[in-house]
């Protein structure tokens, strides 16, 4: 398959996952007996190519806020950032397409979730992305849970899971705090072993995603919280938006790519406390 | 005089006008009948030299979240970081002692408030600071009182006051957002005409920050407020908690010096939304 096949699938690819997701979380809404819906909005890039669609639903009575985010830019990278990218580095000429999602919960037992799946092409081509979770209350077993489920799918795609979920350590960490954002997951950039079989793992990925954060919402979205429980989750998001602000290579790409800022900081909770 | 008079002169100083602040503050919220004081944390550098005192008011009647931090730290920046830092090239060594203020206020009608002097010494030795507004509210003629006593100042001790300001509204841009942070003030760096007279321009610059933010403080402190306008005031600070963590010199100053990161974040505003 040529590269342009390539990039057209996975473009599709993640348009799809996002109406999945997006109408997935809608129904959890629904069955909660709200009517909260995801707002849709499209934008292009003013400068070279591209644009996206992020949905967002706020207020709702099981997400406080969660951004579902698919965009697919190319372009030239800056000299200054150019550098840092794999295969950028001689004309700065990138196109990439992705989707990422962030949901913070109204419950505070909910633990706030992130997922995210790319295609990178600059003179190389790659996939990456991840999955991990961000709790206020400590719960072991859903911890396991999670994390075997994980494993599960990068076995079956034959992709070295501890390494995934040590570069998952290691990326949501904040050194400044000396403590992580949250309990991780998987992590996982410039896979290029096989074309079929990488696109294969990511969308398996994406799937996952979705069967594990229904699982973990529905299991606890009726727990009882009082108010000491809101101010532990909300000072839990102050951490959480100063990882996304201070570290995160999404945020950094997306404000270093042009693109668009309401997307890239849909990331940020609707309230946090420090 | 010499260098190392300088440094102990600077950093009396800083620890003078940290305490003169705090009274007048505590002073502000007593006349609102409330006891709050501030409550001050000493720290010290795990490596290399230096530690500080930050003092923070919580909760109060007038202001919600005022943090009053001076250190005084020494030590060697990591190579990446030093190539940043006027005199520092050659061999990373680096003196600097200084006072910072942000004051965050329960009422939305109150701007809030920033205000910092330094005296760093490296191969070089200069102060900078600076001083800026943030209100949620427009008001034309808290501006012009504003600019027009740091003006005042300026012109008194021969400073260029027109670079100080535009260099403020340059600085305290959000160019994601294509906004600016607040009604801008003065920033200023590099000042190192004259020792005696810069030192004098710093002093005058912090008894300027007390008289200023009373007036402005006494002015508004009692107006009244509702919900919409608490949840503008909330939104304005989601802009502030950006700045601060995206672009913020100083921040990324301290948390690449060792600094004490509850003294370096404790800018962040209690409370904040998206």
């Amino acid at each position: 398959m040529d590269l342009e096949d390539k990039k057209f699938y996975s473009d599709k690819w993640f348009s799809y996952l996002q109406a999945q997701i997006c109408n997935h979380f809608e129904k959890i809404e629904k069955d909660s007996k709200s009517a909260k819906k995801f707002i849709s909005t499209n934008w292009s890039k003013k400068i070279n190519g591209g644009g996206g669609t992020y949905k967002i639903l706020r207020n709702g009575k099981v997400f406080d806020k969660v951004g579902v985010n698919k965009s697919t830019v190319s372009g030239i990278f800056s000299k200054k950032f150019r550098k840092n990218i794999l295969g950028a580095q001689k004309d700065g000429k990138y196109w990439a397409s992705g989707i990422s999602v962030v949901a913070h919960m109204k419950n505070p037992k909910v633990p706030a979730m992130h997922f995210n799946t790319r295609f990178i092409v600059t003179s190389k081509s790659w996939y990456g992305g991840g999955i991990d979770l961000t709790p206020s209350f400590k719960d072991k077993k859903e911890e396991i849970y999670f994390h075997n489920n994980l494993k599960k799918v990068c076995k079956e795609n034959n992709r070295n899971y501890n390494k995934f979920k040590e570069w998952c350590d290691k990326y949501f960490y904040l050194p400044h705090r000396d403590e992580p954002r949250g309990v991780g997951g998987i992590f996982f950039d410039y896979e290029n072993k096989n074309w079929e079989k990488d696109f294969r793992f990511v969308r398996e990925i994406g799937m996952s995603f979705i069967e594990i954060s229904k699982k973990i919402i529905k299991k606890k979205m009726r727990l009882k919280y009082n108010n000491a429980d809101k101010e532990k989750q909300l000072l839990k998001r102050g951490r959480y938006v100063e990882f996304n602000l201070l570290y995160d290579r999404g945020t950094k790409f997306g404000l270093n790519s042009g693109g668009n800022t309401q997307a890239i900081l849909m990331s940020l909770p609707p309230q946090a406390k420090w």
